[in-house]
């Protein structure tokens, strides 16, 4: 499975980056980092393109022992037999940042853990999904891109799409500001019911379905015009994207915290961002639509 | 005491944005809110004025129960009894993010603290300091800056600016980036030797010089001609700031997590950052100079 997982994160990134590196019209930068206590990755970011801000896929395989510390917080709920604090973790992450304010940010990221030799029950699981993160609603991109994600979850009996909707809209809540990050659509972790193969089977099928679920919204928004505003509007949405990642997201803390490759853990930040005080949207504006879908998430499907 | 601090807070409040009203040339928005559980403050925020990005100073006088976790965290490192869960807290706080990027950024706060009557040893105390962010170095204004805050401190018994010094340059520390936030300055916490007349008489002192500092650094650097190259330099470094004001600051952490106002907490954070993926700076250039202050902190006097 691990070599199996790997050659599919790999093949799924060289995919993203030629179809990014088509509408983007330049080529990436490629890092092939390594780590101190076992494993490494392989980090592209795209910068000074024609269609993204910034735009970043990372792969990372990556082994070693937990410290008994890390460990604790590990295993996806688990209780492991605390003896074997071997792991092995691979995954592919992306966040994709788009120049025009009308296009939404988009992350996916799809992961598989192993503790000891991931043979034990529990001690193996998949984990991931995708968002959407606009600064502007267009409704039927939502449903377009939760259409997509459900069709995937009901092909296969591992995946509940439901219940990773609203797993997606719990995870990127920002209790702060009362907000989710954005409209949401599917986050998992600790799968581990069928087969490991099972797993895999849907986890790739995500993976695989990436750019079928954004690209159409993508070319259909980054062409729209817009203003000055509507840029100052996507600064400020920008701005709650890092207030998420660098004060609630996991994987983010979880790098910060043990030397992970910072470059690479930090590639999901927008290029640019903004902090105003107070700033208020006005009343029955396009800003304060998608506000509103930020405080109550909708059912994009019925 | 309380009230003591109290119209000492209000009283560097008013003059602080006096000044700033001068030098940028407009007013500020000021707005006058209160806490559900007790208290409330005056926040005050200057931007688009001539001088200044963003520029915030925020008064607070809270008081309340704490939640006994809270109070597991409180109490600067004093081991309460724990029976006593009320306290009280007043403080001044600010940030000011200048438009040249010649010129620091500066934080200041000082802050009085009690638990319980505030009567016990070890259940009041005294914590506050100020830093300098610049994102270019000049040694003078280092040295000007350090200077002031020493000749303050050797005033006051109860305060020690070597050790202050050494405590700012640990506290605005971002491990994950190996560098300090800044230049330095002084930090203190838990400051309750002496009596609390003296160490108020240190505070006020730290606060009501504040802008003899500042100002004079200030005056010399936004005049200074940039270009945007410096621009662009400057706003990587406010997203240093932002990362260590979300990941890593403790009134930060502690104010999202414990329904403060939001507004007014994240009021330090700058109007724009920027985040480039494996930014460099080139080999002896003046922004590699500042990178090797931050990585290993210099004595600024003798």
């Amino acid at each position: 499975m691990r070599q199996q997982m790997i050659d599919m994160v790999y093949s799924v990134q060289d995919e993203i980056c030629e179809m990014i590196s088509i509408i983007d019209q330049i080529s990436c930068r490629e890092d092939i980092w390594e780590r101190e206590e076992g494993g490494g990755g392989r980090s592209r970011v795209f910068s000074g393109g024609k269609t993204f801000e910034k735009a970043g896929v990372n792969v990372s395989v990556v082994y070693g022992t937990l410290s008994p510390e890390a460990a604790k917080t590990m295993g996806g709920g688990q209780k492991l037999e605390g003896d074997d604090l071997d792991f092995f973790a691979t995954g592919i992450s992306l966040v994709l940042h788009p120049i025009n304010p009308m296009a939404p940010t988009v992350h996916a990221n799809y992961r598989y853990f192993e503790r000891g030799k991931g043979e034990k029950e529990g001690s193996w699981w998949f984990g991931g999904g995708a968002d959407l993160t606009p600064c502007y609603l267009f409704e039927e991109d939502c449903k377009y891109f939760h259409n997509s994600l459900k069709n995937i979850c009901d092909k296969h009996e591992v995946a509940d799409y439901k219940k990773f909707k609203q797993w997606c809209d719990d995870y990127f809540y920002i209790p702060h500001r009362d907000e989710r990050r954005g409209i949401g659509g599917i986050f998992f972790d600790d799968l581990h019911s069928g087969t490991k193969q099972k797993c895999f089977t849907f986890v790739e099928d995500c993976a695989k379905s990436f750019l079928n679920c954004y690209m159409p919204i993508l070319q259909k928004r980054s062409v729209m015009e817009f203003n000055e505003e509507n840029k100052r509007w996507q600064q400020i949405r920008r701005g709650r994207y890092v207030e998420f990642n660098l004060v609630y997201d996991r994987g983010t803390s979880f790098g910060l915290r043990t030397n992970g490759r910072i470059e690479s853990i930090l590639m999901s930040l927008p290029l640019t961002s903004r902090w105003e005080y107070c700033h208020e949207v006005e009343q029955d504006s396009d800003e304060e639509k998608l506000l509103d879908i930020l405080k109550i998430p909708r059912k994009w499907i019925d």
